[in-house]
């Protein structure tokens, strides 16, 4: 049985002797370092920093004391985690289910550490699988006409399951750059093409009449402009001249449900920093 | 020692019997198959086949005859080789020389069954290479200026040359709708991205602007429009955010070697058939 | 919606003009070839042939009638099925429950064409998951000592279920060469590396010890000489030396489960045939 | 232009506080880290750090006393290069020439941080190939009667041009003991499939009886065991029943060229420790 650690994301702009001070202060303070990771982009001048250890101390104060060394003295943003977290995450899907059901049963067996709390769809069609799995499920339907109501339902329902992470298993709507600035979490979407190529509808479509020889999927972080946020995870196929769109269909479930795990695992792992729309992933 | 044999590529509108009609042909000569593949494009009703055969008679005849029966008779479009052909092929190259040292040494080594019979360059970078490979060397610098001309002298030497396949080994200059309607023979590019994302230049750093977590390599048909030629061959690699440019850069010719390589193969081995800026590629 | 078409699969001692009467014969009576691919090894002679038509008259006919064609007049084994035919599947699994959760969502979402009849297990983990399914559970302990007894018992059932083909995702306990003859049908399993690396018990953790960089799974047909079966579809995935062996074990799970999806797909699609202890995959 | 730094790799019992000891070791003498990567095997209980930065002091001089540091202080096993520095590399090659020109095509084209100093065959295949690259090529023929007598004349010869690491760009003689002890350096070779699955002779073919649907490529540190050293870098191609045992040779080739190189370039850049018979890759 691992013993609890403490994990720190840390970014900010560059300045000499950050990874001693952080390796330092830990030291002094007899903590044990596991994992440290750091990266440095020089053309941007910003250091990113992960670094997990187990400290001497009482779990909570170290933390809290971290996070004040992190902000106050070094000047960098900090998310701090521990590793007993739990973090809570609601699903958003419509009717397809492959991801659903995929990334549930990763739950449920322990691959990803974290508590689902809700499963909200503007379908029912996956009513009946949700309470399978004794998860809570809020149908929301979404019409052209309806949809600042129905986000703001959404968004209300969300914040009360207090989710700390929004993932949308193939939900097959745009969100609003008001939801998005409203649910108070990140969202990490699953696209099932190899962005940015064949952003926006019918992917698998769009990637048959091109006459790709790879398909792929792409797992991002929602933001207000639609298949253009920070990419997290990626994978492709090869397909050949033989396979018409559905099978393209088929080839790209089993993508879309790993990279997408993936993604979803880096985020709760607190492996994940954004800037400049891109991604720093301490795998 | 395989014994020679005829390849035939067929296409045209689907009919009943059309893979009977051919391997019938074939058995009542006493012809000896050895490969065929065929594919149907239900939507486009369009019927593709390679057929790959020891004819029982003297081959020049038999490929003439089959030739007859595939036009005249079935109404497809037939191209017929011989496995001992050896095609006659041109090089276009700029200074980048991983691709151009990679294929000619294909060449020489037998993987690839053509002839190598110039090289044209842009720059002077590759003369005294291209010499210790004993192969003649063409120097065409291109400006925006004379662009036109040199255009038409390119042309004029790839057509004094016989080539019947023109390959860009990182050739740094778009082809203009003129320079491709009159070389005469396909001209095969290698662009290094995964097309259709990054069309244009500098894909790498388009690349790592976008923060993508694969990079790749596309070997396609050149045509008018840039990099939008119907794609023969893709590949990927991993990347992550400790590569810089340069790594892309780095990373990817090793990409940019393989495919470019396969899709020569390919078209040198008579597999593959073009329709609908798509190709069928029968491997 | 496809009209329902006919599978055949032949194999046999190659001799000129297979092709030719296969194709001859279908087109006589009108039968439309949607699919057609042939392999010849001409080392050990032995010609192998999947095609697939859309017959004109009876398809229950003409499905005897080829059957009749290709035993009688050709001399080769054959197997024939209908697009419609839903063969009956049985599963054996332990403890270990995402490649028997992962199958089991497919059949359901008709990704793969059968009709799922049973499960059988050594362990009573997995009977509240099979009835959740609606499936029929069998727990039949093994032990050193009850071995026999027990597998004599688990052929009982599989016979009465009518099982076509029977599916270990991850069923721990090795079969021994009685079951296997006494069955009645084929067997597919799941092996945790990439074969013939790493047969045996705990792959993953042979895999560590040894240090390589890629994990792999395999899917084989079960025989009586342990992981030696005829390979039919592997995959891997890179791993570092950050990597152990729990890393690897959930890592391998996203493999295993996809390379057993596709195995059993191909399989229960009519698209292999096992020869010399390999397999060819009309894919 | 980067400006040059020390490369560090430190290796050793697990202690607390190491790596801000390091850290903060550069940071007092004004240093900037440009990589810092560590590892800790648990298990093992076993500490390896890779640490580059740009020294605020003579470079000579802070290389020799971080190596103090490291040895005396901390107790590590400590290389410490530097950044401009090209180790003297030696190919030794049989007839087989694809790794051959693609490794020196790496080298001429400053992929690879290091100086060629020589080739060393037992067969003259490639010695007019080696004088158009404008290197020494020594030709030793190896029989089974004069084998200790050539490898002594091939240590020689290595050990006085100064070679700090050999290459075996497929050298098809097995090593004895004796020659690895003496040769003085690392010796890097690459093995023609997925060890450890098909070591020793003619492994393709071996992959082809097998009827694997991958086939693989693996560089590794040579040791006395054949085939059994520590694993540096691996990868597969996907293969078919249409691959005969040529066509996985050339598929193979590229697989060889790319996983070579990558190897060479690992340890050139100081990124490899060996412990256990395994390798931690500081990518």
């Amino acid at each position: 049985m691992k013993p609890p650690s403490i994990i720190a994301l840390l970014s900010g702009p560059d300045q000499p002797g950050l990874v001693a001070r952080v390796a330092g202060w830990i030291y002094e303070r007899h903590g044990n370092i596991i994992h440290a990771d750091q990266h440095r982009d020089s053309e941007a001048e910003v250091f990113f920093q992960r670094v997990e250890w187990v400290p001497a101390g009482d779990i909570k104060e170290e933390q809290a004391a971290f996070r004040e060394l992190a902000e106050r003295e070094l000047g960098m943003s900090a998310r701090v985690m521990l590793s007993s977290d739990q973090p809570k995450v609601a699903i958003m899907v419509s009717k397809i289910e492959h991801c659903f059901h995929d990334i549930i049963l990763r739950f449920r067996s322990g691959e990803l550490p974290g508590e689902l709390v809700a499963v909200v769809s503007n379908h029912e069609t996956l009513a009946a699988a949700t309470a399978a799995y004794g998860l809570p499920f809020y149908h929301i339907p979404v019409t052209r006409a309806n949809k600042a109501e129905a986000e703001a339902e959404q968004v209300k329902i969300l914040r009360e399951t207090g989710a700390e992470l929004v993932i949308m298993a193939r939900y097959m709507q745009v969100l609003s750059e008001s939801f998005l600035k409203n649910v108070g979490c990140p969202v990490i979407n699953i696209h099932h093409s190899f962005l940015p190529a064949f952003a926006g509808g019918k992917p698998y479509h769009q990637a048959y009449e091109r006459g790709v020889k790879l398909i792929g999927a792409t797992a991002h972080y929602a933001t207000a402009d639609l298949d253009e946020g920070p990419i997290i995870a990626q994978d492709v196929a090869r397909v050949t001249h033989r396979h018409g769109p559905p099978d393209l269909v088929r080839r790209g479930r089993d993508l879309e449900k790993t990279v997408f795990a993936q993604a979803v695992r880096w985020h709760l792992e607190n492996r994940i920093l954004v800037y400049h729309n891109k991604t720093v992933v301490f795998d």
